[in-house]
């Protein structure tokens, strides 16, 4: 096994492999996102990508798709070190093997430690060239859910916000509708589609009403939604309940609240269908957030996608719950000091002290930015 | 005269005046930034720029660098429409007329209305062919210090500002070292070369004790320094002054306070070859601000380069001075409501009263990011 040198070659494969991975956005969970491509003499001739758990793995997707053996000296470009342990559909590693494929390139290794690289010695003993590496911080960053779900056995978590230049959700009076413009909300929706679950705390239900559905132009989808509502006060007693406790995904609705909150509207929540998951009435502030991602986990939830107002995003922030923040910046300002911004942690007394995210990537959607990062030390 | 097609070549032609037109980064004032090049049988064969005002026009330089007569069918990219008033160098247009040549490609229209367009007419009726609009949005941002004053007989107000994602200047302690990393800073350097002229407040001048040069690899230049200090509180009685009034270049220093500023103070300055302007006891916040900005296009300044501090940026934008922010975001947080962030305007009540930047512009510095916007209605 070689890290070796690439072509420009290799990475257009690798490339395609990573689109054709894209395919399974949002719906491999837990399972990571996987393409794959066979090449003969400098082409592509079959393609495959892993659609959803249980269904075959991208590579023996492209050994079938290609619907013949490999020609002699036929090579494959796969987004993720291919599975060497039986499963529930076999090795990859011996389907590769069997089918004769005379070199295999990977862009990424197993984030499983017990798996990691171990596929490259079985590959190479049955005579197979095996080079990996290539585009290999592409292909680790789309299954981020994946690599920290199966490394800690926790939901990965990020958090939307979208702010003015001047680090402001909504003016003094709580307007925020809109800070960002059609094309960063339109990216917003794929986000809510990739993750198996959505979360929002009790004031964006009762300032905005949202359905927490990804709604992109091939469908609507529903994720598991979480409510964060200690009290429960989302469960208005002289108004319509909110949405995501009456329509029709209902069932997809998951309320986090204290054993303390009234029995009556849990009943009520209940009776409609809506899952209430009481928690210690001891709990609140980061330990009840800590609880609230160890029983997403425990519920199999391999991340989360939350879409926090000012008081939850200080919390989070507080509690070091976040992995990444999917940040939206509009070039605009409010200017004034007592709009609502950004609170939370222990007042930073030097500029070094600040909450700083790493792996940063910046992309324009319109006028407006987004900066992806991670959070240190989570 | 026809705005017609372009060819991919055109645009590279262009793109090399444009280039060129940047050496005159910062020189050129009052005049614009101009690059030409000569094309005779599809290659440059002479390029030419503004350098200074009172040298040659681009379009002069570039016939002068050619040492001959063009070839018939030579065409000329200038990235703004050539002078055709005779001016301190003689009309542009004689010139180009005089040298024979067959084409003229323009960018950029001439932005004093009194002269837009009139050079076409005047190369058409000599059997020339004209095409302008080609590149013609990259060579107006070129040059928005040169059209606004051309225009308004006003200085062009830049505002350079660097915050976090969650809009702070500083920690609540006033600690703002460093927000931004190197590759941010050093491209404050090129802005600071741009302009003729630079301000701060005194809280700046306090607590950084700025140069205010522009440090760049090739030089380090010191612009017009301009400090804004009403009660000339930054000449400081039992500590020693501060660096823009006893460095070298403390004679390009000029200090804007109130007539009824220590008059022992000002002699103080005024003895050590700084400049001080008196302005009305009576004028403050937003009327100060808008004399002191008259005061400095009366002086020639066709562009002022702002470094405000939180209190500085919130007068500012309540005085609506500023015609252009060059915002620089951090990917970090200080998540502290008690941190120096912007204020100033009116309260919004609603998203669609915020401060909106138009043609924006993003671009990564490291980690860093810039939004480029000019201010509505100023």
């Amino acid at each position: 096994m070689s890290s070796g040198d690439f072509s420009a070659e290799d990475s257009r494969f690798m490339q395609r492999a990573l689109v054709l991975a894209e395919r399974g956005w949002g719906t491999t969970h837990p399972n990571p996102m996987v393409g794959a491509v066979i090449v003969e003499d400098g082409e592509i001739v079959a393609e495959g990508w892993h659609a959803r758990s249980g269904e075959a793995h991208a590579e023996k997707a492209a050994l079938a798709a290609l619907k013949r053996s490999p020609r002699c000296g036929a090579k494959m470009y796969v987004t993720l070190e291919p599975c060497s342990t039986p499963g529930r559909t076999g090795a990859c590693t011996t389907s590769i093997i069997n089918a004769g494929l005379s070199e295999v390139i990977v862009a990424a290794d197993d984030p499983n430690p017990l798996h990691a690289g171990r596929a490259y010695p079985v590959l190479a003993k049955a005579g197979i060239q095996v080079r990996s590496g290539l585009l290999a911080k592409q292909a680790t960053r789309l299954n981020r859910i994946f690599n920290h779900w199966i490394q800690r056995a926790q939901p990965f978590v990020a958090a939307k916000i979208a702010l003015t230049l001047d680090g402001k959700f909504a003016t003094r009076t709580g307007h925020a509708q809109w800070v960002t413009g059609q094309e960063a909300r339109a990216d917003v929706m794929r986000w809510r589609r990739l993750f198996p679950a959505i979360m929002v705390g009790p004031g964006t239900i009762l300032a905005d009403d949202p359905q927490l559905t990804a709604r992109l132009e091939v469908e609507t989808w529903c994720p598991q939604r979480i409510v964060l509502d200690r009290t429960l006060r989302t469960v208005l007693e002289d108004a319509p309940l909110p949405r995501v406790y009456t329509d029709g995904d209902r069932s997809k609705t998951r309320v986090f609240c204290s054993k303390l909150a009234s029995a009556e509207k849990r009943q009520r929540l209940l009776e409609l269908g809506v899952e209430v998951v009481p928690m210690p009435s001891t709990l609140e502030g980061s330990p009840l957030l800590k609880a609230v991602f160890t029983a997403c986990g425990q519920a199999g939830l391999s991340g989360v996608f939350i879409e926090p107002g000012p008081g939850l995003f200080s919390s989070l922030l507080a509690a070091n719950c976040l992995n990444m923040m999917i940040h939206y910046t509009a070039p605009k300002y409010l200017a004034d000091a007592g709009a609502h911004g950004v609170g939370g942690l222990r007042p930073p007394l030097s500029m070094d002290q600040a909450l700083t995210l790493d792996e940063v990537e910046h992309q324009a959607f319109g006028e407006d930015m987004r900066t992806i990062g991670l959070l240190p030390n989570t």
